[in-house]
């Protein structure tokens, strides 16, 4: 690969050598004299200086940055992630079911697509073409995958749940198990919990990537629906009957109850959490390990977590919170002094 | 099935035409003409009036809210609970081993246990009558699965742990893994961490729910407990040595280090973290991502999170925070002045 | 086995009968007649004098705190754990292949290893003398697995990461699933996130324990780097790119973005998060559910986290952090009439 292929297949303007053969990508520190790294945060300028790469990927505004071989482009990050995708393709299992796979007869399995051993589909389900199923995955009954879509290992899809096309699910994920749904049934000192059977299905769209050993919960009586384009890591739960809009992003770790209904493009920060029954709106930023309690109308960031400290200051300062509406009554106080000092 | 149907199986008192065919529940906003809904939260009493619901099941004062066929139940929620089981009764898979499955010639499964494909059952385990086993569950030695209990696909259940009757365990759950226990040998520069044994067990008590990828340690010597009626959503780790009591629900993403004692009737909202050894007494209300540091002696609800703000008013109000002390000894101070000034 | 055995095996005093028959431990409220238990912590003395304990292991200078037949040793809980493992040894699974496990034929298994049903390995791998992979676990291509590990059942390891030797992997754990890695590409309303591929591994050194599922993420360009006797609890989530030194202890339900360099001896709290590209010295020690957002370059620890206070207490002082900033303005504007107050 030279860096007129990456032009010609990406597009963009090369400055220098366009001849220099390239076999690989790397990050500004550390990329070899054959490979090719990106400048999108302005902080690693300085290192620039010293890369070893054969070619930088640059914005418009660093086009004279460096004197090394260099792809212009609006979006320099972008632009690197194609090309990491050219030289990393992302790399298809045969097709076939292997033949320890147990397929229920009414399934339907396009010839195209790879399954690997040990995985078990059930009746009705569809899996489509191209589509890949990890070993040991479980495919419920009517369970839709749709095409391109990578499943890994060690997936669980319950039961009438859908994935939509050239989306990718991490190994250990679980989708729609059901909801956390119980009424009390409790007088004095008897009783129990009465389960609400969980109904609703999970509905994942397009092009989403889903981190390992996230769960999505089927929906109590409606469907939880996932749009295109989210992305979301792992370890994240997403309670029954919550909706995710198009293109949000959500980082590890976080807690969705359910009924939460989420905006397009909105990003969550890591283990952060939302209690459910409320709205976030398009664009809204959430910071990490912020409790969201009540709906979000603005974009924006909203933040609420505490700073860290060294411990001794934390003792002596977060101790005055206990008595913080003390503090806010003397300061009231000490306020109408004054002022009736200065009225006198 | 008929209003006067349901009125026969489960009680309360039907008002209008109780002939009219139902064939499923709905929220009071998407009911269809042929299903029932309920009220049970006031909010929805406007929403009431337009619903489409063939009929409703109301509390004893909402006996006249709406001229629609109605049932009346002392307890709405839980009674359109056990409406619900009625329409979505669970799918029972069928009984028998599945021929993939590897059960140890020592394991006794009951004949109308259903054991489902690439199923590994180890030496000495029993499964009750009715009890199911999702495909790839791993059910260790000796381990006891209760009569009716329901164990999803991909769960592991390690060595001696035993599940009571009629629970429900999700996919993606671990029982019995080793608790994290240490000890620290270290001098200087060298050293290790020894690990130690985990000897006990998980018993886990009837009716429970256990949700997607939910953890629960093994004790160290003695045994991790919970109750019955108990319900844990998805994502919970519960460390070794824990007991949780009777009708105890927690939510999803809760952390609950090892020797936590926590009583009968406690609900915790998600994200909450107990710090361990320490006891949460009956009836204790956790409020969401708060962390329990010490024991609960008293029910009620107990609050430690930060509230959400914007971000620029999270920057300004919560800087402060790092000099509470400061403020706190100045209000002190200025108190001092005015006291010695009233004085002379 | 006897006191004096403990001693020759393990080194430490005896004081006392050192022929009485031991057959296991115990804690220092439930050991019974023939169990050994230890005093490590200074509130237990208390219990020490009711205890049944055949024996007791105890610090140097707990030496004479009973007359029970007793083992001093200066690390008495170090010792405790090392007699835990004569008693409870590792029982290890017979060596071989299950019939049922599906082995790349390019793959390659250590004779004395163990490998049981349903397991997958990919091409090229390699298993280590008496290692063991438990039932169902996915072993991807390339993954080196070192001698004497143990892997549980349901384990998923991804393509060329590499496990130690002497490591300890609890089910559920996914290793080497793709970093969390997009770059955006939106122009006004349309657009789309780029995968940036996920080329690095996952490499875990020795002696590490990883509890039920936790996940770490492989590299994006370099590897994640999990060190030697590192210790990591369950549900923990470790970003992309990670390194975390020898001898650190995690406990459950942390998540640690992308890009996390953590030290030596580090311990860190259950629940804690760190948001990524930062670094945390040798020594350092996070409070349980604090979120880590700068470097920490000095030992100690470091804390930040709402302390837990009944609901209305809560609610009143809690609701001051929103006006903080200026209830901070009104302590500096009335110091300011002071000491204009006191210059005139």
């Amino acid at each position: 690969m030279f860096l007129r292929d990456l032009i010609s297949r990406l597009g963009g303007e090369a400055i220098g050598e366009v001849e220099h053969p390239l076999d690989g990508i790397g990050t500004v520190e550390a990329a070899s004299g054959t490979q090719i790294t990106f400048l999108a945060n302005p902080k690693y300028r300085t290192a620039l200086e010293h890369t070893k790469a054969a070619a930088v990927i640059v914005g418009l505004q660093d086009r004279d940055i460096t004197s090394r071989p260099r792809i212009i482009a609006a979006k320099p990050y972008a632009y690197f992630a194609r090309v990491a995708q050219l030289f990393h393709p992302v790399v298809r299992s045969v097709s076939g079911v292997h033949a320890s796979a147990v397929v229920h007869p009414g399934a339907t399995i396009a010839a195209s697509a790879g399954i690997a051993e040990f995985v078990s589909i059930g009746a009705n389900a569809t899996i489509g073409e191209r589509a890949q199923i990890g070993a040991g995955t479980v495919i419920g009954e009517n369970v839709n995958v749709g095409a391109d879509s990578v499943i890994a290992a060690h997936v669980t899809i319950y039961h009438y749940c859908r994935i939509g096309m050239r989306s990718i699910i991490h190994s250990g994920v679980v989708i729609g198990a059901d909801g956390f749904g119980f009424a009390p049934d409790f007088q004095e000192n008897t009783g129990c919990w009465v389960k609400i059977p969980q109904k609703g299905r999970v509905i994942i769209g397009d092009d989403c990537e889903i981190g390992a050993n996230t769960t999505i919960d089927r929906g109590a009586i409606e469907d939880t629906v996932i749009g295109n384009d989210v992305k979301l890591d792992n370890q994240i739960q997403v309670g029954h009957n919550c909706q995710i809009g198009d293109h949000t992003v959500i980082s590890g770790c976080v807690g969705i109850a359910g009924s939460t209904k989420i905006g397009r493009r909105v990003m969550v920060g890591g283990g952060a959490g939302f209690t459910g029954h409320m709205e976030v709106c398009d664009g809204a930023v959430i910071s990490a390990m912020t409790l969201v309690t009540k709906s979000i109308t603005v974009p924006g960031m909203v933040t609420g977590v505490l700073p860290q400290m060294k411990h001794e200051d934390w003792l002596k300062n977060i101790a005055h919170l206990r008595r913080l509406d003390k503090l806010a009554n003397e300061i009231k106080e000490i306020k109408g002094i004054h002022k009736k000092g200065s009225a006198s």
